[in-house]
């Protein structure tokens, strides 16, 4: 008897870009659609959006002489609080109008496919975990590296969600009880601290405080220009305090990451989001802290790396979530 | 045909007592063997005591008419760092002269039987999942508050060992990085804080700032004699700087579970070890933090509870080890 071969979809819905893959069962991308989210035009034409980019890789998949029936069904990775049992999203923070929206019951009505619903980083964690930086291992934490700072757990090749689906909340780990405020409305998060805003914040402030920096003059003192990205490069051009709030992201993070190692004592840590393209000006400070600050039984031989899927991370793994809740991962 | 009820034996072995429990396959006690440990007699004094403790139990498990035959195996609940796969124990703080024992091949060797190794706090944590106050839950976290701090993750009703067996030391989680310096070597560890040793730290710190409490009348100005029970004891006697220093503990406290309920999203947090004495006036402010600190979408519906085995529990979940080793449970 021939087994026919399966093949799975993966959709990234984020609140600026959908993206969804078209993948074979050993994570080949064989179709590609990438179309920016009409966010303000409601919820109801981004659905319909999300229908149209699988249609459409259907479509061309169905013109590379792959049968429909081939499909196992359709991964979505989705920002929540969602309810991964249930496919509900809870809510949005980026998606304005999105509350309590049955979305795999929608497009599984819609698509009529199999639709299975999975939180945005752990799919990313995943689809590392799958075929990307971290496939060679059990066991991974994932950081995503961004406005805020999420992640996905990956334990013994399974996603944690814990009871109630929260759990990766690791930008809300407490580093500095009493510390700098979140977003969250806590003080002291790392978060506040390493995300791209906390990097902002913290860059702005001690300009405020007397520093020295030629931010100053690059943005022509209008400090509320200053980005995550100018602060790198600014960096780059040895200005010091840039410099120092560099060092001490490396620090944060690494201290964030020497927690995750002694509490769950992971074969890899994964960086991920736009602060990676830092590259070694990040990479250099976490590692040397995260050496520092964890216990050396529980950080030996953990490799710090980068994600290696890009954009894609998130799409692959909600094609991989199809697999795993399939049996077939 | 007829299937034969099995038994297993579990040993705690600690630096300070040896407790071995003949168990059935439900959890229930049929024999408990205790003995002081002889540390100071060397390494093979105390194996041969876990020999003796083992072959005891067993001797009165037969004269109630049980078979050595339905023994499935023996686990070991031992301090580490240690190798659960090979059942080598690398290094024990508290038995001095362990260095690399391989115990699972010395005692299968000498009581002929299968033995599994499993680290102490690991085996309470699961000793509760499968008996305790877990029992009715998948995913749990569990911290042991003595001299340190330590802990053992439950997740989908495994134990969490990490790449290296060195997962869940959650006492050397940083809460207030450059803070207090920790045993470990690293600053601002939950265990500086938070363990019975922190606590006096603190206390004999704050006396030594100029507060004032009746510990230095209580101990005659021998701030040395202080310990952690004492400043409980005298914080329900209305002395203001014990109140404070246990407020701040449950404060620290409820920050180190805030941190595991926003990383892993347990269903229960089990706080097991010496300080639990203390019931309502430690649990009442670590469950007010707890709340606090952590996201209301994660802590929501989050139990806080003592541990139910007291010092039955890690021989309890070393016997669990065997079940699952053995693929009972």
């Amino acid at each position: 008897m021939k087994i026919t071969p399966y093949h799975i979809i993966g959709v990234d819905l984020g609140g600026t870009n959908i993206v969804s893959l078209f993948i074979n069962e050993k994570g080949k991308v064989i179709v590609r659609d990438k179309r920016e989210t009409l966010t303000e035009k409601g919820k109801e034409k981004t659905i319909n959006q999300i229908v149209e980019s699988v249609k459409t890789v259907i479509e061309r998949g169905k013109k590379k002489g792959i049968s429909f029936k081939s499909i196992l069904g359709i991964g979505i990775g989705s920002p929540g609080p969602l309810n991964t049992r249930k496919g509900l999203i809870y809510f949005a923070p980026n998606l304005p109008g999105w509350e309590n929206v049955p979305l795999q019951n929608i497009l599984k009505k819609k698509l009529k496919m199999p639709v299975f619903l999975e939180n945005d980083a752990n799919a990313a964690a995943l689809g590392e975990w799958w075929i990307g930086a971290g496939k060679d291992v059990n066991n991974l934490v994932l950081f995503t590296l961004g406005t805020g700072i999420g992640g996905g757990i990956i334990i013994n090749g399974e996603v944690v969600h814990g009871f109630r689906d929260t759990a990766a909340e690791i930008g809300h780990m407490i580093i500095h009880e009493e510390g700098l405020l979140c977003n969250c409305g806590t003080k002291g998060c790392l978060e506040a601290y390493a995300s791209a805003t906390g990097v902002v914040k913290r860059t702005i402030s001690a300009i405020k405080d007397g520093r020295k920096s030629i931010l100053t003059e690059i943005t022509n003192n209008h400090l509320k220009e200053i980005t995550c990205k100018m602060v790198y490069e600014t960096a780059k051009k040895e200005d010091e305090l840039c410099k120092w709030i560099v060092e001490e992201t490396g620090r944060y993070l690494g201290i964030g990451i020497a927690n995750m190692v002694n509490i769950l004592n992971p074969e890899i840590v994964i960086l991920a989001g736009g602060m990676i393209e830092a590259k070694d000006l990040l990479f250099n400070p976490v590692i040397k802290y995260a050496q520092k600050y964890a216990l050396k039984s529980a950080i030996e031989k953990v490799k710090i790396v980068p994600a290696s899927l890009g954009d894609d991370a998130g799409a692959t793994g909600a094609a991989a979530t199809v697999l795993k809740r399939r049996g077939k991962l």
